[in-house]
């Protein structure tokens, strides 16, 4: 049996008793670093604070070690029980879905242990989960690479007055350029898009294009540590919210489209004129 | 404090263990009756397998008790701990929205323990969550009160190749029209919309507008019991899963727009063809 278990967003206590369950039946623990590993905590201490709460030692998967390794990992899982430890819930990310896939080709039981996932959390700050578009994820610009493909859904979901959700870019272990030029592995030390970051990049796609999809003023919240004890919460105009210093990953933005007056009430609480509270 | 944790959607076993120590440091612990409460399996017996675990006893606080006691729930927390338990995340509804808005207005401290609910917890189809446009909401349809706004959105979700989730009706503790007549509450037994009656209302929607948003041969997933240990998921065309018993509530529906190659390879594992997987 393969388990594969959501550990929620904040910190080891955010699993489920169900998913404890699986760990400690489990004769391996894998857990995935590729994903938002730094951000949950999860240093050299992180992983023991795990281990001592499982009493089982776990095995880091790096994004390497998932994709060429995942038969290895599914051999296990043919007779005996393996749990996958993922941050947030399990189909957060295609990686996971593609593991599943395998996992049932070769015949694998898999079972799968849900948990909070920043696609849910969000609903903290008190924008309608219904009322948002589609998802848009911004990567790093670099001199050479400034795609743009998100600023069209964003226009869409705008003229719909609904929210958009905008995942910020996380890069770890991402083999350089100059190494792979050497033929030599060697990795760039791992980067989180800040909410300034995020903003001042659409501040430029917004200016090239000139179609109004969003101003400086337009309203959004920005989140840190979303589900950690330590979050931060913030809204304000996108102008505002790049004076603010958000701290320590992970990120994320939501782009504000129209508002329900409860909704509006929720926000008023995150305002920068008021606070920075934290819910 | 006032801590709104959410449950997950299976059974006692999806608390988190930060919302069990939680539960178990409150004074007073209150259970929302009005979102899903049957289907989440808590019957009398059911309370008293979360009283068992928790070590305590559970208030069940229905819809009105919510709106028309808020304050008094909120006036215990200003001075002790208090647990307001939700099924699936706090934020799947306004309700709770609005809880939150009324603490804060009294400055009464606010944790939230987030967990997975239906709007994350859909992924475990293989459609890849930032894929889905808005969500809709199907209402159970009566000889005078057919609603149908759902259609536009989808109509867009489709023309954008997006996925749409529609939630389905759930009626608990509803007056009935008769009792209210006679100035007496008494209430309709507890209704959930069953996977086909959405496709019945869908299809009567559709044979009306006539517009083609959506076909009987259109690919949709039918999901019953999301996130339990005996949950049902199964694609296939509106036709199709017109015939499927999915049994117990709760239901939902995802009507799948364009497909990735991975997310492809997923729905096929649940396809009616092949089987009636579980995942």
């Amino acid at each position: 049996m393969l388990y594969i278990i959501g550990l929620g967003l904040g910190d080891e206590k955010d699993i489920t008793l169900r998913g404890l369950e699986a760990v400690q039946k489990s004769q391996k623990v894998f857990i995935e670093a590729y994903t938002s590993l730094l951000s949950f905590g999860i240093s050299s201490d992180g992983l023991s604070t795990l281990e001592k709460l499982y009493g089982k030692s776990i095995t880091v998967a790096d994004r390497e070690m998932v994709e060429e390794k995942a038969d290895d990992i599914l051999l296990e899982a043919t007779s005996s029980d393996v749990a996958f430890l993922v941050v947030g819930d399990p189909f957060g990310a295609t990686t996971h879905t593609d593991l599943v896939v395998r996992a049932k080709k070769l015949g694998v039981d898999v079972k799968v242990v849900h948990n909070a996932s920043v696609m849910n959390a969000i609903g903290v700050c008190g924008l309608q989960l219904y009322r948002y578009g589609e998802t848009v994820s911004l990567p790093f610009f670099t001199d050479t690479w400034r795609p743009d493909s998100f600023y069209e859904k964003i226009q869409r979901n705008r003229k719909l007055g609904l929210h958009t959700l905008c995942l910020l870019d996380i890069r770890v272990k991402e083999p350089s350029l100059e190494s792979l030029c050497r033929g030599k592995k060697q990795y760039e030390p791992p980067r989180f898009m800040a909410v300034s970051v995020a903003i001042e990049q659409l501040l430029e796609v917004e200016q090239m294009r000139g179609e109004n999809a969003y101003t400086e003023d337009t309203t959004c919240v920005g989140f840190a540590r979303l589900g950690s004890e330590d979050q931060l919460v913030v809204a304000g105009s996108m102008k505002q919210l790049l004076e603010v210093d958000f701290g320590l990953p992970l990120h994320c933005l939501v782009i504000v489209g129209d508002t329900h007056p409860v909704e509006e009430e929720m926000l008023d609480f995150y305002k920068l004129a008021k606070n920075q509270g934290q819910a």
